[in-house]
């Protein structure tokens, strides 16, 4: 991977950067597909996004753009329009350039996380799903799940207004998927999710009893470092499958791609 | 060279950025010594400058710019600080992060120039030199050769405004050179340079007379792409002694690294 004048540009802009795992996934795929384009981390923190964004819009070799914590509701009043599921959970994580210059920008953390489920070999459709944790992510991956046709959608958060917020917008938009508020036990259901951030600091309690999961159940996890969270290393000892917040990543790296239409990543 | 959320970014602003040559020295060099730094052009039209500008400071892992064609100039009202050469050139190609967050510039075009001339074996100490061009280029080269100890520095641009300027700044700041405006003429003179963009352009006609060359001269050109200018080719052809706009590019670049604080580059 040789950067030139000519490297056509992509970044994340986030606070934090040093973690974050895109830079280093889509460097990796356009080396393998022969692209001449790099994707960087532009480290911006919170409030200072808007008076930055005018530089990403000047920027006339930047093709697009992907938006993680603490911006990815900051950034929607800045851009030129919002796909369907940015208008539905208020967030955005991918933004490309349109022919005229301008921004638009779309969600898909929600369906990189029902991608990376699907692909592991457990489709959503007809399944009474467990989801604790109801903030940006939780809200973008419940959406999913439902649009995918779970058959039931339990959720819990330890803020009620989150809970009761996304429970309402399930309600207005998902009529077929059976919403409920609830608890995190996870006996009765087909898949368990964590959409809080317990697991990504160590000695971080479970955000659901896993001393309650049984085999056949499966067990998701939306933290990608460490990927094997403390709820994940129980739940494989148990003997559940699992998914974890790298396969979300995968899914979601792969949904951004087709959307700033990078051509051969899937295929 | 793998660039991830950690890696710590330079750029290069300008417009056109696709034949710029930074990107590639500079990443090459970064792996050569193994810094996990990457350099990234950004394209930023003129006029565009100012309301990009708060992103740079912003982007808190961009350690530092630099900055060609057409900010030069307009660049330094942005800055917190400016380096001797750029307070008398009124030019910037270089910018820094200070410790508190800040940027400060300064201008290595000519220093550049004058490092290409001297690793070739050719330094401007005690020197008769004819130069043509006294833009923004030629401004900084005449006076990086006046520093040097040059002899007689003598001037042509066929704008005469530009040519009265350059040899008011060199008389007031380089009392010792002896400066004077002449013609493209290079007889009598023993290193002879174009600084116009004269050369960039397949056609273009040469800034100097280069049938009047004879092979103990020295000729050096400004222009990078081609490297080879009809200047160049004419001189190589009589026989004189080269040094081309690469030489000077390399010589920028070093000397913008060790400003940078990059280690390691010229070991």
């Amino acid at each position: 991977m040789t950067i030139t004048g000519a490297t056509r540009l992509l970044a994340i802009i986030g606070d934090p950067v040093a973690p974050l795992r895109s830079p280093a996934v889509f460097n990796a795929a356009f080396e393998r597909l022969g692209h001449d384009m790099a994707f960087v981390a532009f480290q911006i923190k919170a409030g200072d996004l808007e008076c930055a964004w005018p530089a990403f819009v000047a920027m006339a070799n930047l093709d697009g753009l992907v938006i993680t914590m603490p911006h990815k509701e900051a950034v929607l009043p800045l851009l030129a329009a919002l796909g369907p599921t940015a208008q539905l959970t208020h967030s955005v994580n991918t933004i490309r350039r349109r022919a005229d210059g301008a921004f638009e920008g779309d969600m898909f953390d929600g369906e990189g996380f029902r991608d990376g489920l699907e692909r592991a070999g457990h489709p959503p459709r007809g399944k009474r799903i467990l989801q604790v944790g109801c903030g940006a992510a939780g809200t973008a991956i419940a959406c999913a799940l439902a649009r995918a046709g779970a058959a039931t959608l339990t959720l819990y958060d330890s803020a009620a207004a989150r809970l009761e917020a996304l429970t309402a917008l399930l309600h207005a938009h998902f009529p077929e998927t059976k919403v409920q508020a609830g608890h995190p036990d996870p006996r009765g259901f087909d898949i368990v999710v964590n959409a809080t951030p317990l697991g990504l600091r160590p000695g971080d309690p479970m955000s659901i009893d896993a001393s309650l999961l049984s085999p056949s159940q499966i067990v998701a996890d939306v933290i990608p470092n460490p990927e094997v969270t403390p709820l994940i290393a129980a739940a494989r000892a148990i003997g559940c499958a699992t998914t974890t917040g790298r396969d979300m990543h995968e899914g979601q790296a792969r949904l951004a791609a087709a959307y700033l239409g990078i051509k051969g990543w899937d295929v």
